[in-house]
């Protein structure tokens, strides 16, 4: 399988990008079967699953757009100088090629978007990567329904072999198998610290290394200031309750911690925020697998319980927080974490001591400006994407999003899973020198028969260059 | 020295551009001194460090006018449609960041263009990070008349303390250390595959993994179609014959493998190339270690000595070749090995069966083109720059340069260590959800007040964003 993924040879933008196409077509002709099976699968609501497979069609339209439309792949040309002394400059032309065969491991919590026909899966196949999937043993028929959909659409399309597979055997020696295949060239994986870290490691010590996106933990931290607090506690009490609670808190960006100076209005907050989290409707968890987890997770912090429920309100102070490590760990599910500061420059100070972070968020007032300053200049170190007066929970699929943050919540900060820049993960550049037109791909002719945007000596163009 | 680095806050492109100018300038102002000790202490002339001086300045100037023009941060800006269903679509600007603290290793045979105030320090201290340079022990002098330059230059300037440092000590365990420090962030290196191998390992065993951009060992293979042979052997055996001995062989781009199909011509080829090596004028390598290592690898491979001199010029058949490793390793000083294929199929077998290369080059005529085809394709998997009907040494400081590879060239072959697009690996993106204006970087307000280019809605521009 990997060895027919390596043989694949990308088969240009236009037909990378009707693939995708009709990889999505074939995803909704599937029909009620796929969203029953899932739910099934998964105990997510049918609302839930018609919504994530909306998101996940719109994921391969997107990456099919972003090929067609051709600039992502950077082009940049340099002309030459023969007469420059004291060496006559040579014709540079460069531009972006697929990194080669791409191993997905799929995410429990996204049965379909972040699963076999995810965002990882579309934008390595977007980047002309061929793609072997690692199916999560959460949902194996969704896994299956989709896939065979995919290999459909794929022979539907005439892709070469190996463009798309998956393994049919779940087990984490299959998938570590999978991360040391020599053929194999870069790693997306969505799920646990634990996990990601283990494929990382076997990446970086293969004789020659590959990259591995992972995207794993986050306690997503939310920081109420003072007079935000004061004016809004009850509205921010039951904003953070639906996203705490959203999908039984089995989202990567829950938010699980929640930071704010202790205060009278503090503890009307915490009241009832305790109050509402205890209230929300029971949830079945993804897997029995995440359910046992989750109660373990809780009982490693039992003694911080403030209110308990169908979702927990945990609770403690910023000097019990820093010397307890079991505090500072996610704990996937109906769960959050409220820290109580001695002041604001406490606050400000838990904030620089933090890990890395896929988000963090900040309620402030317009008046409390300067002290909102302090805290996104430490909070751009330390987190991906800062939501203001907002809630992490809801990841827009956009080019400007940035899904991915310092370690531990990603391997990598430099790149996102979510968005049209995830494509970048999956590609490397290559330069051609003095090569003769005939030989160049098309993107770096000197005819821009696709428009594309272009660096040319330094300035971004769509024109046509002039031969000399 | 890395906790002052640390404490460093970016001081915005205005400033930084100013810094890396006036750097530039008094490394000039050092005059011949740096000239005269660098050639002392490296062997290398006087015009070649001359001309590497001009480079190394132009590289700093570079980056300055990089960061001033600004579009380099890749900024993005969604906007926010309220009234979308089912959820509103919230307002992203999302831009590159400074990675953090950043710890380049000097390489030896770039005495100022890739030491300490070389392409990775510049390309760092560009994208907004502070370095910590450990100088390269064969030029202590040199380093330390350049650290003192860029130091006058960030006080003259007003840097934030920590903005460049030096370490005084050069051993490979406090290079270790820097790398193992909590808080550096990344690692430029130039070197030996061993030295950047094992900083990787040592970055990727932290708790918190960092990048490394090592730029190692690479053969630059050179193939030359029967065609060109026939036509053109005199030429490229006298082409090569500077481009192996250039600075004593001691270039990472200098073509250390040269594979065609065997026949008559060639034997001729052969004999003429291995004649004109052996009467170049003698070199004096750069330190003693690096000359000593010269002889050692010589002396694992002396069976294939074809012929000797002040250059070496050795030989063998590709079957050979394959089978024995050590023909594999490069040689760094003035040798190149000639392999001789048994037909052109071979000769494309064999590039398929490469490492990862810095270069690869094709010497062809126009009626081979369907052959050069079938090698580019291989050649892509293989290299980062593919050079046509010349040489690898001479590598050009432009946009659309690919210093870079697949391993063991690099550690990274998604970066390259030379030309502006190596300001990207130290950056990290950053996105802001639903900011108030006054908070956001200037770069991401709707007033484009430096007029960058930033993808507005999926299109590139350089307008104002109007206010709802």
């Amino acid at each position: 399988m990997v060895e027919a993924a390596a043989a694949y040879r990308n088969p240009g933008p236009e037909s990378l990008a009707g693939f995708l196409e009709r990889a999505a077509e074939m995803i909704v002709a599937i029909g009620e079967d796929l969203i029953l099976t899932c739910a099934r699968e998964t105990a997510l609501s049918v609302d839930r699953l018609t919504g994530e497979r909306a998101r996940t069609v719109n994921q391969l339209k997107m990456f099919a757009a972003l090929v067609r439309e051709g600039s992502w792949i950077d082009a940049r040309i340099d002309k030459a100088n023969p007469d420059r002394k004291p060496a006559p400059k040579p014709d540079l032309r460069r531009m972006l090629t697929p990194l080669g065969p791409v191993t997905v491991f799929c995410a429990s919590n996204f049965p379909l978007a972040f699963s076999v026909a995810g965002g990882d899966t579309a934008s390595a196949l977007a980047a002309g990567c061929p793609v072997v999937v690692k199916p999560h043993p959460g949902h194996p028929k969704t896994s299956t329904l989709v896939a065979t959909s995919i290999i459909k659409a794929a022979e539907e399309c005439r892709m070469p072999a190996g463009a798309f597979s998956m393994i049919e055997e779940a087990s984490i020696q299959i998938g570590l198998d999978l991360v040391r295949h020599p053929l194999i060239k870069a790693v997306g994986f969505t799920g646990s610290t634990k996990g990601g870290r283990a494929l990382f490691d076997a990446a970086n010590a293969r004789p020659e290394p590959i990259p591995v996106f992972a995207e794993m933990g986050s306690l997503n931290p939310l920081f109420v200031l003072p007079a935000a607090l004061e004016n809004r506690w009850e509205q921010i009490a039951t904003g953070l309750t639906a996203s705490v609670s959203l999908g039984t808190g089995q989202f990567c960006t829950k938010p699980g911690l929640i930071i704010a100076q202790d205060s009278p209005v503090l503890d009307r907050f915490a009241a009832r925020l305790g109050e509402q989290l205890s209230q929300i409707p029971p949830g079945r968890m993804l897997t029995d697998a995440i359910s046992k987890r989750f109660e373990e997770s809780i009982s490693m912090v039992q003694n911080f319980i403030q209110q308990k429920g169908n979702a927990y309100l945990l609770a403690t102070d910023s000097k019990t927080f820093r010397a307890d490590d079991a505090l500072q760990q996610e704990i996937f599910g109906p769960a959050t974490l409220l820290v109580r500061c001695g002041s604001t420059d406490d606050l400000i100070e838990l904030a620089s001591e933090l890990e890395g972070q896929l988000t963090a968020t900040i309620h402030a007032e317009p008046q409390e400006s300067a002290l909102a300053q302090s805290l996104v200049n430490e909070l751009r170190e330390k987190a991906g994407r800062i939501v203001w007066n907002g809630y992490p929970t809801g990841v827009e699929v956009a080019p400007a999003m940035h899904h991915g943050g310092p370690y531990p919540a990603t391997t990598d900060s430099r790149f996102t899973s979510v968005g049209t820049a995830a494509i970048q993960r999956f590609a490397k550049p290559i330069c051609y020198q003095n090569f003769p037109h005939d030989l160049l791909p098309e993107e770096l002719r000197n005819n821009n028969a696709r428009k594309i945007w272009r660096l040319v000596n330094g300035t971004l163009s769509k024109e046509d260059i002039l031969p000399e």
